[in-house]
């Protein structure tokens, strides 16, 4: 399945999708971005992704975040959902993975909600 | 559930919930926010949801966007649980139910996935 964003060109990441209200998208396109938004739509993988992007410097492990009332397990197993669906990315260091948020997908999916004077 | 609005001040919306990378969710606030993520997590609602949201005057009935691949039922299907979700609102005129966008919906979630000083 294709990234939500093109990474290819090393550094430069363009965005999959226009906004929602520019026009109709492709089912390409659709299938892309519902992967993102899918992520997002758990109510306690939608707590850990905001403790992760909240936590301090942007990153954090599950030893940082494990007030959310589930197992560590859990959380591990959640954040590897997000890490899947390209909204995190991690770092092995020592005893712990850390996880960050990608400011580049957190701005392309905001981007799909822009809106276009079509839906004004 | 609560609605990712609060518009009991009629027409002064206030969104559920602050940027994603501000703090961690509460648990009611993950709860509200990812219904309206899930709902968008399925291609095809997606698919409907951006020609409702790109089509002539921000709003179209069934007739409309028949050209996603699936059946008529199937369209109303979705659409309706886009409306559920409080994405869409909808009008009854004639034969037809029109569905139109909720602007501030969009807004409010675009705010969430707004990048706060914590993220960057």
């Amino acid at each position: 399945m294709p990234p939500l964003l093109d990474a290819s060109a090393s550094e430069a990441v363009a965005p999959c999708c226009p906004p929602l209200t520019e026009r109709p998208f492709t089912a390409e396109e659709a299938e892309t971005a519902a992967r993102m938004f899918k992520a997002l739509g758990d109510p306690v993988r939608l707590r850990l992704f905001s403790a992760v992007a909240s936590h301090k410097g942007g990153e954090a492990c599950v030893c940082d975040i494990s007030d959310v009332g589930v197992s560590q397990p859990t959380v591990s197993h959640h954040l590897k959902k997000l890490k899947e669906a390209g909204l995190l990315t991690s770092e092995r260091r020592g005893t712990w993975v850390y996880y960050r948020v990608e400011p580049s997908v957190l701005a392309a999916m905001g981007r799909l909600l822009t809106l276009t004077p079509a839906a004004a």
